[in-house]
């Protein structure tokens, strides 16, 4: 099947947001074993959208669109959807319920206008929206398919993952199958050096590395008949590929490491308390980011400034003097007096110079500490991040995340 | 002017990357007032190359690629410029010799195929590469131009914006200048209609509203002789949307809702600290993404339980019973406390229902307590919130500082 990504929206075409939704597509048509061999992007004007539309769908059998779905008087693309296939326009109740619905829990006054977001070509399959107000829309008419999503990601992602995926897959003759290693704290290069070798020798499965944000992925992707064919031959390489990277590897499949540390926290019934500088309460952010982590997660500080890393935590006037409020001194006491002062088990505890000012030749930007109390010892590890501020306190929770990570896998 | 931008690359294709050039591009062009009404990806296919650039010059003007122009035989974008205009390819020396040197530079070894990336089309510019090997190029002939320029952001945006942007600016009569108005809080329909008749009733400049993350943008753009002129015709129009949605917009031009809130309270130098139950942290953290915010970020708490609540806060048991953990009456008592135990003068505290579990009737998923203890006085609001777990989070925050950055305005 040969496939197609059309944008729609004068926001892309003005440069005000990326395209980031034609790299997901892309990314999952290829993973369903889709060719994509064009994507465009074009604004809300009625004659360009439709000649777009049409073009695609003069080379291709498959056009995906995402946006112009909304409530406004320049939202069209459904409308060029039904003129291409010949399809009247309907109202949909169940969609209009969901829409109304949408506006009742978000406490927001339902305007007339958001009622044209329930209008659906006839014969379509309506893709109800869980995280938006514009439904979805999936026709198949003479060979062709036109799936229809909104613009925000959060909305095209579930919405392609949970309804549009499967029904592709279902007409792929080879299924593709992948399994993702997720590796922590790797820069990509330095994991291909280790994995190249197995990288080359293979043709199917194929090995696949990539960097994601702070992660570093392995996707190990097989064509076979059937998934169970794919997985036989996806095992053994993923076999070779643990026994180099270890426990470096630390998950599989679509998740992330916070998640992994929330389950491990939850697993092991192990409580823990945060104590914050640079990081500003992203560390416990991100723990938090789990449903259901009230049950270990109890209590976090951000002690931004001195007195209240005193005042909040105990942390000694001596240490700060002495060493330092960035110091593996002052990152030890703050973990160990989070977890005593919260009673719980673990303390997690990050402070250093996140920048852009503030560094020393001494303690320059992108100096962190990060102290750990766990299983009765007080521990400390110094990093050093480069980059923007953003990036360094990202960072920093991420190295703690995954220290913390490698502690818990070996606690009882 | 019409301009369309292509991108030349099986990894765009792939989703292996995000075309970023394309949105610093189309940024640069709106600013030059040169329309686009196209951007496009295609693979490293010479059919479809040629198919796509013959396509746009049918269109426009103006057609700017990026990538392609590398060294391997798969970079046909020079070529395929070349065939539309009719021009032979040549040596040139001056960027073969600072292909030779960049190697030397970076102690790599140059390899025979380097060598093409030094012919250029016979009459063409050639735009030299301080930042990598390939040069680009530019053609104008036949009063249409290509713009070819590589792959990688790091050499396109200085490329650009050195050689391209002063070329492109001397062809353009008119200047086109942009006021962006950040709305915080109100969704795009509902803000829509509150400035619709505004909207409709102008051509020059235009006005055009949409939704970006959780806040909506009205973008005023004006078509003038200079600077000075655009801003005479901008300056009414703002002022009539200013007079329908007051306080509503939070600032104009690049910046966020927490950068705002951040300068206010440095500038008001008022101190403020943080309690935060289903915020988890993002609160504290986006107070801290402001370089320099320690001078009055001093202290946060994540009081995720109810005794860390008590413990570290002291609000009373007896609210907590009485009227639950997410109520009015714990989230005041957690703002009043968290700036009398931090000694700031502002406290601000969210405790609420992030869900997907642990709704009930009266409490659902979605209910959010937002405390604040500014100048003396202690308030809370309700706010129901609709999706995920994960932006039940980020509305809060949003919310909260929205509501903070309101009351600032009014603060001595």
């Amino acid at each position: 099947m040969q496939a197609e990504i059309i944008a729609v929206g004068t926001e892309i075409l003005l440069g005000d947001i990326v395209n980031t939704n034609a790299q997901f597509l892309a990314q999952e048509l290829a993973s369903l074993g889709i060719d994509v061999y064009y994507q465009t992007v074009v604004g809300d004007n009625p004659k360009r959208l439709e000649d777009t539309l049409f073009h695609a769908f003069s080379r291709a059998d498959l056009v995906i669109t995402t946006g112009g779905l909304g409530p406004t008087e320049d939202d069209l693309t459904k409308e060029t959807g039904a003129k291409y296939f010949n399809e009247k326009m309907k109202l949909d109740e169940r969609a209009l319920g969901r829409i109304k619905k949408y506006f009742d829990k978000t406490g927001r006054i339902m305007t007339e206008n958001n009622v044209k977001q329930a209008y659906v070509p006839e014969n379509a399959i309506v893709l109800y929206n869980d995280n938006g107000t514009a439904p979805g829309i999936l026709i198949e008419k003479n060979n062709k398919i036109m799936v229809m999503l909104p613009g925000p990601p959060k909305e095209v992602i579930p919405m392609f993952t949970e309804q549009v995926k499967p029904y592709l897959s279902k007409k792929q003759e080879y299924t593709f199958i992948s399994r993702v290693l997720r590796v922590a704290n790797v820069g990509e290069s330095a994991m291909e050096m280790q994995v190249k070798d197995i990288i080359h020798r293979q043709e199917n499965p194929t090995v696949a590395p990539y960097a994601k944000g702070m992660e570093s992925i392995l996707r190990i992707t097989a064509k076979a008949k059937n998934e169970e064919e794919a997985q036989e031959l996806i095992s053994p390489v993923a076999k070779e590929i643990y026994d180099v990277l270890g426990d470096a590897v630390y998950a599989e499949g679509e998740t992330n490491l916070q998640t992994v540390v929330a389950k491990l926290l939850l697993e092991k019934n192990k409580t823990i308390a945060t104590a914050e500088s640079c990081t500003g309460g992203l560390l416990a952010a991100s723990l938090v980011e789990y449903p259901g982590i009230s049950k270990v997660f109890l209590d976090g500080v951000v002690t931004y400034s001195n007195e209240s890393k005193k005042n909040r935590l105990g942390v000694k006037g001596e240490t700060l003097e002495k060493y330092g409020a960035v110091s593996p001194q002052t990152a030890e006491e703050m973990a160990e007096n989070v977890a005593k002062t919260a009673g719980t088990e673990i303390g997690i505890a990050t402070t250093g110079v996140a920048g852009p000012d503030g560094g020393t030749a001494e303690k320059p930007v992108g100096l962190v500490y990060i102290g750990l109390c766990i299983g009765g010892r007080v521990m400390s590890k110094e990093c050093r991040f480069a980059g923007s501020r953003e990036r360094i306190r990202e960072r920093a929770v991420y190295s703690a995340l995954d220290w913390l990570r490698k502690e818990l896998l070996v606690q009882p």
